[in-house]
């Protein structure tokens, strides 16, 4: 899995940051995080290939989260784009396209509108599973986990020792647990990856959450850290969060690395955020 | 008037080239011509300052011409414009914006929907009038032609010469001739400027056109040339023009200086532009 933020503003974009944007490639499949305005140039900039873009996830129908779409929308089919598309996000995205009177000629574009409570497996493909998780912002937003979808490998020391027969191996492969005579040997005990499957969780916008989400044990955790603890009722009133309260969740979700962005623009340095949220959760980068 | 380039690319925004946006500053008065996606980020880059911004003028409802207007509109509210806003365009700019669900709270947009054919005064204000001309596009589409609005002198020579009453003056100032008993004098000729008013003409996008337009004798005049003449086939069939024939139309129009823009993405320089048109209209810039 390989991140590029395009854009980590807040509200509106500025010289130093563009409107939010983050671009996920898993080997030659790619995903598209939110969608402010300039994401199409910023793709450019970072040598993204839409070639390889095969859904865009929406969190909510703010602005500096979605008036890049019918841009890229439009830009891809005048570039010749043929292979379909995947747009998930929430109610609301599909009116919000169709006025925009920009879907595609010439490729295919599937829309699915999340519910409000939506929180299971909402997209999968070779590459990855995609996970929804509502969060607390003023209108409907969805925070998303990305799971990499790895081939398992089977403990062969194991298939001599049950002896188990052949034609029974791709079920396990599949998830299936394998039920002997006297004995069951579950799935997990089977298999093994020789690279761990790795995940991606990403919150914005949101108040802090203390219950728990589907981001505990993710790898890297983006989480939105529109304040410093200086303007911490601002946060509150705006159901937007402050450096400190996402590494808060960072450390109660036992998350490898903390991402932090979607910085107001009232900051000029993004040194308070980090010193702020480093007190709490080490590993954390704006 | 000073006028600002904020993106001269066609069809979608490159690394190399904005989407389509000008600036036009008067004095203390601005005015935004076509919105691309990207624009409020150039505008931060040039350093031009929307509390100026009195009105913008969209040519027609293309996106590369529009996609950064609901981005402006939204992010001026929440910079806490309280100043009034006109907006001057198409039939469709009131749909597409108040779908974008962009209307701000704390200031007034006036939107104003311009006839096909639509080709008198369009606005006015203390710094510029402006006319619209009908092009010749795949959609719906104006060009507008902005003159600056200076306060005349009048010729106190004459004023002694003809004995004119000083009562009469501020009628002559606002444009009436002077009717003495035996004798008309004409406005023009008791008025002049200190310094003479100039004129800026835009043209974009559109096929060339050979009958008289608002434009002739503009000190300045930008005209689309998204091709060179190797492309005129492909110039004709998506209504736009090359930039010889940019160069023809200037030469007929008697125009001062001529700006070429709206360059197709298939070039990776403009000096075919430049030399194809220098042939014809010495004085061109792109």
């Amino acid at each position: 899995m390989e991140l590029t933020i395009l854009g980590s503003g807040a509200a509106f974009p500025t010289l130093e940051r563009g409107a939010t944007s983050q671009w996920l490639q898993v080997n030659n499949d790619a995903y598209l995080i939110d969608c402010g305005e300039g994401t199409q140039r910023s793709i450019l900039l970072r040598k993204c290939r839409t070639k390889y873009l095969r859904a865009i996830f929406i969190s909510h129908m703010h602005g500096d989260h979605i008036f890049g779409l019918p841009g890229l929308i439009s830009s891809m089919d005048l570039m010749g784009r043929e292979r379909p598309l995947k747009i998930i996000g929430p109610v609301g995205l599909e009116t919000y396209l169709e006025s925009s009177n920009v879907l595609p000629s010439r490729y295919a574009v599937k829309i699915t509108e999340l519910e409000p409570d939506e929180n299971g497996c909402i997209y999968q493909d070779r590459s990855v599973s995609v996970f929804s998780q509502p969060l607390v912002h003023r209108i409907d937003c969805h925070g998303f986990r990305f799971d990499e979808n790895k081939k398992p490998n089977i403990r062969k020391e194991l298939v001599e020792k049950y002896q188990i027969p052949g034609e029974k191996i791709p079920n396990i492969l599949s998830g299936q647990d394998w039920e002997g005579k006297d004995i069951v040997i579950t799935n997990s005990e089977l298999l093994y990856y020789k690279v761990r499957p790795v995940s991606y969780g990403y919150m914005t916008d949101t108040k802090p959450i203390n219950t728990p989400t589907i981001f505990t044990g993710v790898d890297t955790l983006y989480h939105e850290a529109t304040f410093t603890e200086e303007h911490v009722l601002r946060a509150d009133e705006t159901y937007h969060s402050t450096a400190q309260q996402a590494a808060q969740f960072a450390h109660a979700s036992s998350v490898g690395t903390l991402l932090l962005g979607h910085l107001s623009s009232r900051y000029n340095t993004s040194v308070g955020h980090l010193n702020e949220a480093t007190l709490l959760f080490p590993k954390t980068f704006v």
